[in-house]
């Protein structure tokens, strides 16, 4: 696999779970990417029936309704669960990579993933869907693969990274950095302490202020479990450098990356677009998303703008699943 | 002095700058509430002239008119800018008191400062003023000491803390207790890694997000120049444990505490109140001045609600000193 940067990597994995039955005609596929923490266990299925992240959202009859869609969902390259990443071996020392992987960018994963979808046999997507992390990879998805895809669902996500987003991302890596475990990313054992911490940064975002206030308005101080539970959880699962990998990822993120400019990006767009928007997101403002339509109609494409009206924050795709799978399912 | 923990201080003492003139019925005296990071230089004078953190609003003819008023403003009792506090000298084993220092309330710092005021033969003071924790500090002191006030104006602040905030702060605790410098709160050398990146995330808070994104719209990486340069500049003059210290008197501040509910806290204020908020204040949300109107109404105490509108964000009572000069004039 040839990243970006031009490192390389022989051989190379992706971990993938599918859903529903690829059509005679193999134009009923759906490409789902997931978010930053989460991995390829969409909803549960015959050989692991532990609930996934979509649970309400995939499966038959629902939304994305498996009777009729081939349902694909990709460990993305880097993340540390299945697919090849810096906590896999590297064959040269037999060590794994840590902080000796490639480089990578959003096109690396989307490239990868194009590669996997070759072997399958698809050669267009019936829509590409993906929420915050997924969603940008979604939208890249659109433009890296303008023939591959007739209709991208991107929700809570962003064209570019934005400054205060850089921010919090450089932030929780110097946090994660400042643990004396960390090693220079040459760490026998995961550093918990600051990956914990970098991860509370993270959650402090994903729920919108008014929500936590108003849960924990009894004893406010209750917060500081409700924190050390969802980090210590979290980095009990993810490794420190897949981590610092897609924050790197995140923070090189730019569709005009590889272009001119962004209206190069979005001229290349061939799919209809289905943007989604959270009012009380403030990790992925709406003022985002309301960019990405802009431009969208700028260029003179098939774009619709949905906001999304919910006390949640960025979190709502995974809870406010029966309004979801209603923009989803009207879309589709 | 004696701390609501019951631990006492043997010697202790206050740093405080003051302007104008205190007037024959010692009744024209404004004290003045510093925020976290701040000192008691609140404006330039004959024998420093520094510009001072409200140098726009406080002086001969400024909104706060040294003309007609005795201007007080103390360094917090343990902050680290003169005033008693961890990096000072216990005279037990003549080194700075550090993680020793008593456990520091709100109602600590004001009673110092009462004790100071009763030194200087002011009974009653014209106003108390404070914006972000010196608002938390100037309400406070309504509370604790009403028959000594006859306005209070609190900006941008609570009257307890709410959980986001708490969590916040939590955050940066943690972050600058793993920096392995910090040796729990045992240190020769100021933790200074740790104490940047705890300070980044405070000021994270400080702007509103849009403000920060148009800032760096065209290069969004630089944010982390300006993150760095501001925190590098705090490191280098302030404490970590006096930080530590003041962030967990803020998290157990709650005007109830010594009370039996907050309607008892507000019920015992006695002076007019003037309630500041600014629309985008993402740290101290309006909803949290809100609240404080809200009870001061419910108690039927004189009191004024403003919002103000400004894109600055939580930092705006130091940016639009024009409207906040006038807002002020107003109502003294």
């Amino acid at each position: 696999l040839r990243f970006a940067s031009g490192e390389e990597l022989q051989p190379w994995h992706l971990v993938y779970e599918c859903y529903g039955k690829l059509n005679a005609n193999r134009d009923n596929a759906i490409l789902i990417h997931h978010a930053l923490s989460a991995d390829c266990h969409v909803a549960s299925h015959t050989q692991n029936s532990n609930p996934g992240w979509w649970e309400e959202m995939v499966g038959p009859n629902k939304a994305i309704d498996t009777n009729h869609f081939y349902v694909i969902c990709i460990n993305n390259l880097g993340s540390c669960f299945g697919s090849i990443s810096p906590i896999s071996i590297n064959p040269h020392n037999q060590k794994s990579y840590r902080a000796d992987f490639p480089a990578l960018t959003f096109s690396d994963i989307l490239h990868s993933q194009q590669l996997l979808l070759q072997e399958l046999g698809i050669r267009k997507l019936y829509a590409v869907i993906g929420s915050s992390l997924g969603g940008m990879l979604s939208l890249q998805w659109a433009i890296d693969y303008p023939d591959s895809v007739a209709r991208l669902i991107c929700i809570a996500a962003c064209h570019k990274a934005y400054a205060v987003n850089i921010a919090n991302r450089t932030i929780q890596r110097e946090i994660i950095q400042l643990d004396p475990e960390w090693q220079g990313g040459y760490y026998e054992k995961n550093p918990i302490r600051g990956l914990q911490i970098a991860r509370k940064l993270g959650h402090y975002t994903y729920r919108h202020p008014s929500l936590l206030n108003k849960k924990f308005a009894d004893n406010p101080q209750h917060i500081r479990r409700y924190l050390a539970y969802n980090a210590h959880k979290f980095a009990e699962q993810y490794d420190a450098n897949c981590y610092l990998y897609m924050l790197d990822a995140m923070d090189n993120f730019d569709v005009s990356n590889k272009l001119a400019t962004e209206n190069t990006a979005f001229e290349r767009i061939k799919c209809d677009s289905l943007i989604i928007s959270v009012n009380s997101d403030i990790l992925f403002t709406p003022d985002q998303q309301l960019e990405i339509y802009k431009k969208l109609a700028a260029a003179n494409k098939n774009a619709k703008f949905i906001t999304h009206y919910s006390e949640y924050g960025h979190d709502s795709f995974l809870v406010d699943t029966d309004e979801f799978g209603k923009y989803i399912r009207n879309f589709l």
